[in-house]
């Protein structure tokens, strides 16, 4: 699915919900951090050797989709708010980091 | 574009560098964090009036856009090397969503 | 109380219990942030006419105390790990700050 | 140094810039997580051994007991702020885990 479709999703599924009024860029950046916390709670105290197993059992795949999911619901709807064409961002950042980090 | 390409181009952009091995889910999570950090700073001792009227420069909205793409770089990142379908995963969040949120 | 009697209260609290070799400093920071986000969680969505309102109740007030010190906690302990004297870093940094910062 | 000593310090330095204003919990909290994303980036791709031996350094430990002091400079002043003793909730959480976590 094209990145912008899931953000119109999105905007969808929160304005027939009548929550923009809270969707302030402070607010939603606070969420991203917010739900960023419960990403690296999923991981913290365990080695990377222990996190390598546990990614055997689909639960534990599952319930790091859906914290990472979490956040990018969040950054999608920021992007929205401050009228920035997400994608555009991307792959902008992925060419300024081509230039940056050039190939050997 | 869609965001699985995206992902293809961020690997393809992460192995041409050989960067693999420092990949690991957190030290993945740990990027994240360290760029919602930088997300949030934008906004840092920002009244939301004050935004609003930030985010008629281009340039504002420009750093907003390099900031979140760096957190969803390392997300996408991160969903590629623990074998989430991320686009499946938002989907499916957004669905989990709808359910416990009932337009009423 | 001295805030190296605090860390002195921690690590003992914390050897006792035998957990020292869960505390290498990356997972000590990486549980900072995990907490920060948590006490973020307490004014998510929240306008900061309502946190003054909310401020009132002597629970609420209890919530973000527990927050603040379970960041803390991490905080100190890291400093310990890392052999730094946590009181004087602070004493010197608002010293730095006095400097960066001069009253006009 | 007593901790609510620290405090006192750190309020007269900011009321002698006038910062107050700036000093809701909420842009306190935000700047607690801005800080904390500085204090992971010091961890940021290393892994625990290459960390041990970074910390030979004194360089490496005064870098990070700023990233903590600035952490914790924002903390106390978000305790004040809410009118929280601190020390008393930080002892009061210690009694809590003392609780959670018997010794066996």
């Amino acid at each position: 699915m094209e990145l912008n479709e899931i953000t119109r999703i999105l905007i969808d599924f929160r304005d027939r919900r009548d929550w923009k009024k809270y969707h302030t860029p402070k607010n939603l950046a606070i969420s991203a951090a917010v739900e960023v916390g419960e990403l690296l709670e999923i991981f913290q105290w365990k080695s990377d050797e222990e996190i390598v197993r546990l990614l055997e059992s689909e639960e534990y795949r599952e319930r790091i989709g859906e914290e990472i999911s979490d956040v990018m619901i969040y950054l999608l709807t920021l992007a929205h708010e401050c009228r920035i064409d997400i994608e555009r961002a991307i792959l902008s950042k992925i060419e300024k980091n081509e230039r940056k980090y050039p190939v050997k």
